[in-house]
């Protein structure tokens, strides 16, 4: 091991975040050295760069993840992924991040620097460049380690029209994957409860599987990702924008057996819990079986199903078929069950 | 006073992150109502919009100022103008930007709202649309009130090649008004201290001023503003970037007489401390007058000066004339004289 790749030591002090020699020395020795790119490495205070044609896209998302480090992620990773997921739900190829970070007074560097590295790699794998970026450490006690908010930015291929609001009746609601991985997998490491299969999170950036799914059916009408509020959350949130309700048939959702297990010995409900690699997808009818054949070739969405129908209701409800042959209402959850999941 | 312009009441909680029907709604009475607009109220987890043709420029910023509110702004001002100057130094039109928000559980609703409220009204003053945002909340104890990282994302006009790294010799170095305000105004209150008159932060968007700029001079050479670490660091920074030093006159620097006499109490030096409405410009000679003259003719840049003239030294150091005739290097800080400045 060179010098060059040992770990960093020392942890981060306020001088981090003054704007001054530190500061600088910072950006040039950690950021810069793991996200080098020919636009971050023109050291202005912004990117500058060329879109191409079309429609552009921006969403942000603020990363406040306790703990930082979990099975199958980090805050790192789920910072960009969870970033170029948002950019990618909304029909658009995801090209460049800028990333804030929120320093603790007296953060390990190597901890710092583990999440670097997590976040260059995700980085390369979902194919974007992080062109910009920013610090501001806070003193010890005002802040818990670091906390990343991340900006997205893309371009929508012509032809492509994905919203939340355009749910019609007689469409079909698929996912592209089990639900709830991700936040049984916090949940689990915060509550340091042991289960005979590791549950990991299903943190992963799902550019690619909507960029297959957009060149087989361009005309996909909603894709979005079950994160916060879980499956109910965004289903729900859906139906609201479209003036619809949806019909779900429980048994075809998808769930792992040990986080079924794992729910229910938590007291929470899988179709509440957050998702950080999965999508739901609206579509008409006629393209569902397409969308399924391509969703289940790609590694991300080998387990998708389709677990309903959007029908007409005025009351926006969204209700399921139990297992018993009943049907209930999957109301929005009126708090929170799982707070700073992502 | 109606119903409807009634202060909130309350306090910050943890549901309003959760993902839930609380941040719906906590979306739906603060954010939505007072950041209203086409994009925005498409209601999805990005925004998408059409950009005009041009070289995009995309800048990031946190942040965590404290106290909150301050002689001459609040960190929702700050957060705006700050992200609208980063994206404007860089010689582009800033259009659109995106909020995320770090709250911390039991922040007063009303206060809150003010800040919203003043990121709403410097939106509109400075011309840009708030178009997307999130919010994240933390427990008690885990944060600092709020945390507000903004994006902005502008366009370049054709035959606008502003840049920190191409600063030459022979060059003039211009600011646009009195250094220091904003930082000591920031540790006047912080430390309760009573002058005469009120110290109050420059706190301001200046894309106005820079597009007045750069429609009498398009090759301006450099734009930055003097943020953290004041005129000494931004000036190292273009220096070193560029790889040429500077002369400066310490006695063409603009200082106020009451930032002056505050920093010689507070034991600081006003060319260290940060400014949020102020920009160094760097241009050929012969356009120096030309835009000392459209500087003066706006509200903002009625204090501008020419302090020095960028000189060829392989040690890119910032000299300084003194008062007393002497030389002095205006080097980096080493650390940072006032954490938590923006």
């Amino acid at each position: 091991m060179s010098a060059h790749d040992m770990p960093m030591s020392g942890s981060v002090d306020m001088t981090h975040g003054g704007g001054g020699r530190a500061m600088a020395e910072l950006i040039r020795t950690l950021f810069n050295k793991h996200f080098s790119n020919p636009i971050l490495d023109q050291g202005n205070d912004g990117a500058l760069m060329s879109l191409p044609p079309g429609r552009v896209v921006i969403s942000t998302d603020g990363h406040v993840i306790s703990p930082l480090f979990f099975p199958g992620g980090d805050i790192g990773a789920l910072s960009i992924n969870g970033t170029v997921n948002d950019v990618a739900m909304m029909g658009a190829r995801p090209l460049y991040v800028a990333v804030g970070f929120i320093l603790e007074e007296g953060f390990p560097m190597a901890d710092l620097e583990r999440i670097v590295v997590s976040m260059a790699s995700a980085a390369k794998a979902a194919g974007v460049t992080i062109v910009t970026g920013d610090t501001k450490v806070v003193e010890k006690g005002k802040g818990d380690g670091v906390f990343i908010t991340t900006t997205g930015i893309g371009v929508v291929p012509e032809g492509v029209e994905t919203s939340g609001s355009k749910a019609r009746p007689g469409q079909a609601v698929l996912v592209s994957g089990t639900m709830g991985d991700h936040g049984v997998a916090i949940l689990s490491k915060r509550e340091s409860l042991e289960f005979e299969t590791e549950i990991v999170s299903d943190c992963a950036a799902l550019n690619g599987l909507i960029a297959d799914m957009l060149a087989a059916v361009p005309g996909v009408t909603t894709l979005r990702d079950p994160t916060r509020g879980g499956l109910a959350a965004t289903l729900n949130e859906i139906a609201r924008a479209s003036h619809v309700g949806m019909m779900l048939d429980e048994d075809a959702i998808p769930v792992r057996p040990d986080v079924h297990a794992a729910c229910e010995l938590l007291g929470l409900d899988a179709l509440y819990v957050a998702n950080e690699g999965k999508l739901i997808c609206i579509c008409e009818n006629h393209d569902a079986e397409t969308l399924l054949a391509v969703m289940r070739a790609h590694p991300l969405g080998r387990d998708a199903a389709r677990i309903g129908t959007v029908i007409e209701d005025a009351a926006h409800l969204i209700q399921m078929r139990t297992g018993f042959g009943g049907t209930r209402v999957v109301d929005w959850i009126a708090g929170e069950q799982l707070p700073r999941i992502c």
